[in-house]
């Protein structure tokens, strides 16, 4: 069977370039973004709504108090979330299934759960999810902490809500993880050359 | 400066083991239950005492709310209980100012953050924990799964109070910790294997 590790992340945890890294080091595959291409095509939705859907807000989707009848409910949305979701699970089976990989992220932790991946949880405290924030932000961008504060836990919280919705499982929560990793001051590079051991 | 990991870890989830094999694996001192022994000489207090305080139930000699007047609470045990404290903290930082170590419990990751610790937290699912806790019971202890649940849960409870007493932060919260490890389905000696690989 392939060897499959998953990565959790908080936002600005740097989860993104630990996994991506940890590929590379170990000469897996490494899946993130690529997913959302293929969902896009092959459930002929737009790549950015399906982003919305896997990255954002499918709370938005789903109402819980709606202030008119439900009969007028417009349920497209819903079935389409229901699409991706169930695109994205055909898409990474078919990958975990074709050689060893890292995946980021969609809820591939829980999606691949019969094959037991090795499932990592990346976090770190705030001021150095900012300062990593900041340190990848585009030329230009110039905001506070407190603005990169609220980017950081309005992420985090689509996160765990879409994570949530999908799984019924907490996100972020110890248990869903083999291992959890903080990344506060710590050099992702270097942290990645020893975890890659455990793999080695 | 010496390498020291401190293994906080959740009553039945092997960290005692893992602490004590990674500590082997790595050529490294290995400090537990010795503590309490030098604390007990060290402030002449029994050792059960001293147990009583370091792994029990601190919160018995706090009262927050006492049905008899301030004049007769009778401060002794507080006082003592600090005297252990501060008994544990000396130990603690001259153990480790010694050689390399591997600590475990005794709010070390604490005492000791100024040298920067490796600090690790060990934790599993319920099932596991009983299982572990049953397979290491003496002859004769025959508990059901809801005795062993209410025990760890007990142990568990005690050991968060006195950290966060200690400590003013969150037992078993990810942040405080570098790595949480997952022991549930886990064999301890081939995880440490593993693990050991990080500091090698």
């Amino acid at each position: 069977m392939n060897k499959i590790i998953t990565i959790g992340r908080e936002f600005g945890s740097g989860g993104r370039e630990l996994g991506r890294r940890l590929a590379r080091e170990l000469g897996f595959d490494y899946y993130d973004k690529e997913i959302l291409t293929a969902i896009a095509e092959h459930t002929s939705l737009s790549e950015e709504f399906v982003k919305e859907v896997v990255e954002g807000r499918p709370r938005q989707l789903y109402p819980i108090t709606v202030n008119r009848s439900f009969m007028y409910l417009d349920t497209q949305p819903i079935q389409q979330a229901g699409a991706v979701f169930h695109a994205q699970q055909e898409i990474i089976r078919e990958l975990a299934g074709k050689s060893d990989c890292v995946i980021v992220g969609r809820c591939a932790d829980y999606i691949l759960r019969e094959q037991k991946p090795f499932r990592i949880f990346v976090y770190a405290d705030m001021q150095s999810r900012i300062e990593r924030c900041r340190a990848r932000a585009e030329a230009g961008e110039k905001l506070t902490d407190k603005e990169y504060k609220q980017q950081i836990t309005k992420m985090d919280k689509a996160r765990a809500s879409y994570y949530s919705f999908y799984t019924d499982l907490k996100w972020g929560d110890k248990l869903n993880y083999e291992l959890c990793v903080n990344t506060t001051n710590q050099d992702i590079p270097t942290l990645v050359t020893v975890l890659a051991k455990l793999f080695q």
